[in-house]
């Protein structure tokens, strides 16, 4: 398990690939945004649109699915206040494989609950053009393993 | 149909209920957000954060799909930029029943592109206790009727 000494600054994680398929643009879609573009690739604005593209959302919940896998989940994480900066910078389409990376720029203990710190990073996703697709600065409270 | 000039700044926009089952928390966290205290009710982390509880990106998706609901569906929407300042205020528990309120704070005509405009809104989430579960700051393109 990992704990909030085992963060620093500058520390660079990779986020391993993740590829988008149509079907799980839809699906999510459905559920949670059901716009034309992210449902219906023959609709006409869809089309004006250049294509299916998967909701804002999705992409952001698939960037902590990426989070998880690459370190959240053997990580002794409490509750996150929120994110910031969360940029939409180019359209995630049906088969495209996104990666990434998480750059740790705050790890601190917290002054008022000692038994933990706070980590602020920025993840960068980009699709397998090299292209940018989405920004955020995230932060998360972690467990101290000394308090 | 919806245009840009169909809205104001100042202009509170309703979002209907929407509630929160067991089943979707960890049906939303099996796919995106596999931490213990997301998808198992009965884990000794999920018991000392006070039992099970909504990923922050299954609530934000949720308020997506309020907000589509509620007048995004019949908006000429285009693209989203980003958003800003997103907050997770309070953990969100299966049977809360979310509402919420939309305002519009910034309603502009793009300079570059005459034929769409720019809405910022700030959306406010809460639980049935009147809590405040989430705030963010939204940014969307919508087209104009007039170009």
């Amino acid at each position: 398990m990992r704990y909030f000494e085992d963060f620093e600054v500058g520390q660079c994680i990779t986020l391993a690939p993740y590829s988008v398929q149509a079907a799980d643009i839809i699906s999510f879609a459905r559920q949670f945004d059901p716009q034309p573009f992210h449902l219906d690739p023959l609709d006409t604005k869809t089309q004006q649109l250049g294509g299916l593209m998967a909701s804002g959302w999705h992409t952001a919940a698939i960037a902590m699915r990426m989070k998880v896998d690459a370190y959240l989940g053997d990580t002794a994480t409490l509750t996150s206040p929120g994110v910031d900066q969360l940029r939409w910078l180019l359209p995630v389409r049906a088969g495209d494989t996104l990666s990434g990376i998480e750059l740790v720029t705050v790890a601190r203990r917290s002054r008022s609950q000692p038994d933990r710190g706070v980590l602020a990073t920025e993840v960068r996703l980009q699709n397998q053009h090299e292209k940018l697709v989405m920004t955020l600065e995230a932060t998360v409270f972690v467990l101290a393993r000394h308090p």
